[in-house]
């Protein structure tokens, strides 16, 4: 019979143990900062209507994968957990508003595969709907900048701007407002690409690293000359940075908004060394209106904001008679964990394994496992070897897996009541002692014998579970 | 400008937050059981190639969601995690062996919507790879009694069979080996439709309740009484069925196999009244190889199996060169946790919100988010009401998201450092008391002022935190 070649998608992939393990640990840091500010998990489907996967403009909108259910019926895979929570919040008419939720699901793209970046990942959101005044963004940044402070980040920085300060230059540019979102995604690339890059872009586009032609959006002089007063406005902090957009631009609303979410964060007792004003911001996705902000970790530069959002006042008003106002931000986990792990923040454990027992007395099988049930009773994860090797490879087994502790229990021992415990951990000292690996493993080294009646507190020792 | 109609898929559902708190219960608790044997977490796509999805039967295959991606690709989304789990096996080579793990995700099946029944659902899945000792398999039967235990669970069965004893039945009856599958399925069904519909599946067929023909098998009569014996046995404790199977079919590998099974489960003292042989248990799935294995909830028997797996020593070899053994169980996590539901073992609560701070004083907004701060640094999850309605409007909206505890903090309160509570779930008794919910949360009853410096203590005090 022919075989089935066993390969994953591209752009797809498998997550083992060590990876989920590290998953879980940021996940449930930030979800217990989100709790505390009172938000509430929503899940969505993974399949929509394909005509509910809407808003995020015509680049992104390639990247949604459509197709067809047996019932020729257009359907599309999540793109992002915003439309869905939009439809949601137009479906069902009695929720209580504001209605704040967080949602942790996988997102999919048809997205160009590159290092680090897959057509489906970890979304984690969290969204205020409901709410029209900007201190429910503020919350939002409050919650972002307490989760990266919870996951143990010493130095990151939280950018803010305003889609409605960006429209305004527009305005100020003399620019026709329907290049707006173009613009903004141009001026968002300050920071990786520089001004010339940016210049060029907004005028007759340039030639990229990789040799690739961009197209420029073909700005007159006297618009790119206004844009460009606005990008170079001197980074300051956020009380003069709002005074000199001001003096530029006039009054604003956009200007007065961040005034308040400053007045929030400095109330509150937010570092304002961590959340800055930086009117390059814009955010990829068009339908943002208003605040919009994202997270940097500065010992991570590689990996980008790893969070982001911004307050989307028009999107929900797609699926229904009135537009209902929401702002939220958003946490590419995956992306998030990489740069975690680059930071040393996260554990590095293959498993949440305490303890193998290795098995040599194959006709006392379930004496062995009868031990493996009292561990587990005192809360220690224990692992009964299954193959039939011998005791050396069983070992290996163990410290390939990292487990922690090796039980070994012989015909000896069995009858004297007593184990003896192998501690793995050791095995860094016990290797420089004897050089050998292979032969520390088959050693009676870094081994202590204990009666069955001690055995657990031991462990316990070893592992300072108390 | 058209608005999208916001809906929902057909067999499809949003999960909101009351349901998924109720879920995570569950899980965390089954997971808990499964790491403390060992077991670790394995993630794998929504999406695999097409060809990949293999091994279900001719019915199941009809029910994979398949089409073709921007590349042209054939390709399906998860239907189960058993596939993609013995995909994994074969593709990366140096996986350490026996490969323990679980795994928690949706999968998709095309399958008819009904109460209950949904097109997406979680499953969270246990296996043992790499090991034809049925010592796994006794292993998985242990952690899944475990895990029962663990959620509350007092009465409940788990029925092992093996199909190896099943495939002996059919060459005892002379029925063609091709017919097995059919058979299997059809023997399955005696607990739900009785006797006289089993006989009448294996022969001519029958109509069933709601007028649709069910086709049958045409088996000869004596083929027909030789199935009858067989699934006729006394139902006895384990030995003793044994025993009996073993006068009529002769011994043979797959008695041999479940005798080691009642050793091991009698030996790690696991209640054999729980844990029975029957012989119809035949579970659905083509793969299945040796010993499945199926829990039911005595209380809850409308939910049918809310566990249940098998050995599949044939489905790897699917993907490579040789065969490998497998074997494990899988929960359809949302019909358990209806079970759970109906059983009153799971916690109704809406949210994981303890605290609203209600907002009378719109120009010290900030200062009632600072409380809010200092409530969530003592572990209290706390949400600030971020509307401008009235104070009358602020408690329904906790009295209807089922907080527990409302803060009111007037001009006054604010003067004296001074902060009234409301014990929301007071408001059963109260409601007797003043025979009105509407004047109940308004009046000034269930409330009591406290000092702020007094006012964590309080909070823990209603709400038990110690």
């Amino acid at each position: 019979m022919k075989k089935i070649e066993p390969r994953t998608l591209k752009g797809f992939k498998d997550i083992f143990s060590d990876e989920i393990v590290a998953r879980e640990e940021v996940v449930s840091t930030i979800k217990r900062v989100y709790e505390s500010y009172g938000f509430s998990p929503l899940a969505t489907p993974a399949l929509e209507y394909k005509d509910i996967l809407v808003g995020y403009g015509e680049e992104a909108n390639k990247q949604i994968y459509t197709f067809r259910d047996p019932d020729e019926i257009s359907i599309g895979l999540r793109y992002d957990l915003t439309s869905p929570l939009s439809r949601v919040i137009a479906q069902y008419k009695n929720l209580e508003m504001p209605f704040r939720r967080y949602q942790i699901q996988e997102v999919f793209r048809y997205d160009k595969p590159d290092k680090g970046r897959f057509r489906e990942f970890l979304q984690f959101d969290i969204d205020t709907v409901g709410i029209s005044s900007v201190i429910a963004d503020a919350e939002i940044i409050a919650a972002m900048y307490q989760s990266i402070k919870a996951l143990g980040v010493a130095r990151f920085k939280i950018r803010i701007n305003n889609r409605k300060i960006l429209e305004e230059v527009i305005r100020f540019a003399g620019i026709e407002p329907s290049l707006s979102h173009s613009v903004f995604r141009v001026i968002d690339k300050l920071d990786k690409q520089g001004l010339d890059a940016v210049l060029a872009e907004l005028g007759e586009g340039r030639v990229d690293a990789s040799g690739a032609e961009i197209r420029g959006l073909f700005l007159k002089k006297e618009q790119i000359d206004k844009i460009k007063e606005f990008i170079m406005l001197p980074q300051a902090a956020q009380k003069e940075a709002l005074d000199s957009v001001t003096l530029l631009l006039g009054d604003c609303e956009g200007i007065e908004e961040l005034r308040e979410i400053d007045r929030y964060l400095e109330g509150v007792g937010i570092d304002e060394d961590k959340v800055v004003i930086d009117f390059v911001v814009a955010r990829g996705l068009d339908y943002y209106t208003g605040p919009v902000y994202e997270a940097i970790l500065l010992d991570a530069p590689g990996y980008g904001s790893i969070m982001g959002g911004g307050r989307y006042d028009r999107l929900i008003g797609q699926f229904m008679d009135k537009d209902i106002p929401a702002t939220g931000a958003s946490i590419g986990v995956d992306r998030l964990v990489l740069a975690m792990q680059k930071l040393g923040l996260v554990k590095r454990r293959k498993n949440n394994i305490d303890v193998l027992i290795t098995c040599m007395v194959r006709d006392k099988l379930v004496e062995y496992h009868k031990l493996a049930f009292k561990l587990r009773e005192n809360g220690i994860n224990t692992e009964v070897y299954l193959g039939e090797e011998g005791i050396g490879k069983q070992l290996k087994y163990a410290d390939k897996k990292d487990i922690p502790i090796a039980l070994i229990i012989g015909e000896d021992e069995f009858k004297e009541d007593i184990v003896s415990i192998k501690d793995l951990r050791a095995k860094e000292r016990i290797e420089k002692e004897i050089g050998d690996r292979k032969k520390w493993l088959e050693a009676r080294v870094g081994q202590k014998r204990v009666k069955v009646s001690q055995l657990v507190d031991e462990i316990k020792n070893i592992l300072n579970l108390g």
